[in-house]
């Protein structure tokens, strides 16, 4: 594997590859753990388009602890989103010697024109490319169902909330269906695009209907921005109808697990009792994509 | 020691240790001086929600001089500053891994709230928090007072300009009480809390009366958007009463020391030959900041 | 050389050696090439009053290929650009034990000021001061020259665009003169200042008279900022005039070399045909920059 640029048309085998090399860098760096020296010498870049704090601070960390060189690029202005000079600076990158560019774009597509344009030797990491893909996120996210619940193949995911502009939803999408699991989609129905069903899911727009059959519920973000789309209800009618709290929780399997990529917005896709309670793996994800960044870090920098 | 929050209720033999901890210090990482490895392995955050160089550099620096990783973490907007979030933000920076958080809040009390609520294995440092405390600023006053003075017992201490809005004269006031300096406050009436007096200081209001009397003054920043609240003499006006100029230094004693937590405003609070002059310390407490907050993080990261 | 503040002064040799060096430096860090410790223990502040990507970045990268510590240091808002609190920030960095300070100010000279108040110690290297110089840029385009053509000496160099306010152009005349190239400037005539001749450069006002003397065109960027002065033609405009495409490429020698200090605007200055073509350098002036500024960080720190 060269690249990560998406999980769509990743096999079962690789998937399951990447996931079994993460559980070896549980904990690695952390408290009495020593530091590796897989990317001794390497230089990894966040190139952040869009504003972010942890998956930034999670791949700069996760190079850290693998020993590389961390440089953070987040340009602003409109003016360097425009194709023409995303690839000049991304070939800027390239002559500095850089080793690894994690990207993330507002436009779908821009780590594969990465991937396309730039020197072989190096290797880029689809860290969020518009409403398309962030296959780190979707593997953390596996990664932590399969830690807690033993197995992908057979279960039931249900992913909840605003599916049209998720790429947390797209990657999800692709791994879990890879790997034998059955995945709803449950949401509002403007938000819910319809070429979903193409892809192998079952699309539901009552929750309530869902709750009973999931083994796993993946609460999306609500992304308070989109409000001013026109396709979003209400907070408050989006709480009703997809907010999950405790009596909600009395309607699920009794050992459903609960994740959210985050930041969750508490009291809106996700009650406090929820997020914080013994179902929720909500911080479990967030270690366990230090694992699943270390591992992605690693198996690109040795390929060949 | 697990954390650093205040100097308040911190006892003379703790406060005395530090500044003896950070005497082994000064200069680690300097010059030819090699950096030491207290801190191999531990990774540093920078959780700033106020805007910092100085402190943020400070503590950055300190903490690669002792072999640390540091990151640095500004969220920006407001969003971020409601109380959930924060503490949401917190438990990330723990599911991370993090071994110290050094956090700068507006809230009073938000250092506080992450030692409440993180995992008793990460250590949590106050880089100020509202208008309650700043200690390692206080620490690293001291740490220069008794450098310069040889003692703090006995010392008289004047705390220039807006007590009110200051957490730095909150931290001196409890660190130099408790080590046996007299503390007097002076400044605007509008500017000096009336509780000010039950923490054993003397408060004045004219500054020539109380610049014979003190050894060393403390001029305080004056924050400029203050002015907006009404409470704040116009500039012309602060420097006249409260701005320490050569003719103020007449009336001095010959040794007073004079500090100013920086940056400074050279012509409102201090004029520029006071700033640059034989009696400031201004420089020495920025260096002296980098042995204290080695000190600092060293004695947190070593007890258990 | 104890700080590089310009190349307005310097002798041949020490040009000449500063490249020499820098050839000592190609790919240091990069790829299987490890990193050196040339700098190991030293703290390199980015000290930018302006914003860049780009340069700090090179700057950044080299000092960590030579084992430094690096510190970003951007302030921002109008009052940090103010000539004394600029010392007085510039002193705090001294106070706190930094051993070389990249300062890149729009006002002319504040490198020039920070070598003059701040410890002999500390070294301070010009990234650029207003439309002063930016001596870092001109040596990697000198050493680009070199490079691909063997010499500097007897060399004819067009610099062609916005003269007047191009740090980057006056670095370059006071290089390659320096070194016995011939230089002609050419740009709208609002765009090159009367005093260019006294630097024993020849003016033009029309490009394509000048094409066909030149071994090197380098492209100043169109600042687009600038547009608002009133002294700047339409683009479109300077695109006909002055933008370097295929249909002028037949009017230069077969083998001249096209130079951009970037980032360029595709279809203004130069041709998308012409960036990519193969007498374009500008990639090699990236990478080069990495070995010219690890060259001067090691100089500077070696000296005494």
């Amino acid at each position: 594997m060269k690249h990560l640029l998406g999980l769509e048309g990743m096999s079962a085998t690789a998937l399951t590859r990447l996931l079994d090399v993460a559980e070896t860098y549980k904990g690695v760096g952390v408290g009495d753990q020593p530091k590796r020296d897989d990317l001794k010498g390497k230089v990894v870049v966040n190139l952040f388009y869009e504003p972010s704090t942890r998956t930034r601070m999670s791949f700069g960390l996760a190079a850290r602890r693998l020993g590389a060189d961390v440089l953070d690029f987040s340009p602003s202005g409109s003016s360097t989103a425009k194709g023409e000079s995303f690839i000049d600076t991304a070939k800027n990158i390239e002559a500095m010697g850089i080793d690894i560019v994690v990207v993330r774009h507002s436009s779908p597509g821009a780590p594969h024109m990465l991937a396309k344009y730039l020197h072989p030797h190096v290797r880029v990491i689809n860290a969020g490319d518009g409403a398309h893909e962030h296959p780190t996120q979707a593997l953390l996210d596996i990664f932590t169902i399969r830690q807690r619940l033993q197995r992908i193949d057979g279960l039931t995911v249900g992913l909840i909330g605003d599916i049209m502009h998720s790429r947390v939803a797209r990657s999800n999408i692709h791994g879990l269906t890879t790997l034998g699991a059955k995945v709803i989609v449950c949401g509002p129905t403007t938000l819910v695009p319809s070429e979903v069903e193409r892809w192998g899911v079952e699309v539901a727009h009552r929750l309530d209907d869902v709750l009973p059959r999931c083994d796993v519920l993946n609460l999306l973000r609500v992304q308070f921005e989109r409000q001013r789309s026109g396709l979003f209800p209400s907070i408050r009618e989006y709480r009703l109808l997809f907010g999950v709290d405790s009596d909600r929780m009395r309607k699920t399997k009794p050992n459903v697990l609960i994740l959210a990529p985050g930041p969750i917005n508490r009291g809106v896709e996700i009650s406090p009792e929820v997020a914080d309670g013994p179902r929720s793996a909500i911080l479990d994800q967030v270690t366990n994509g230090l694992a699943v960044r270390m591992a992605v870090l690693s198996e690109l920098s040795t390929s060949t």
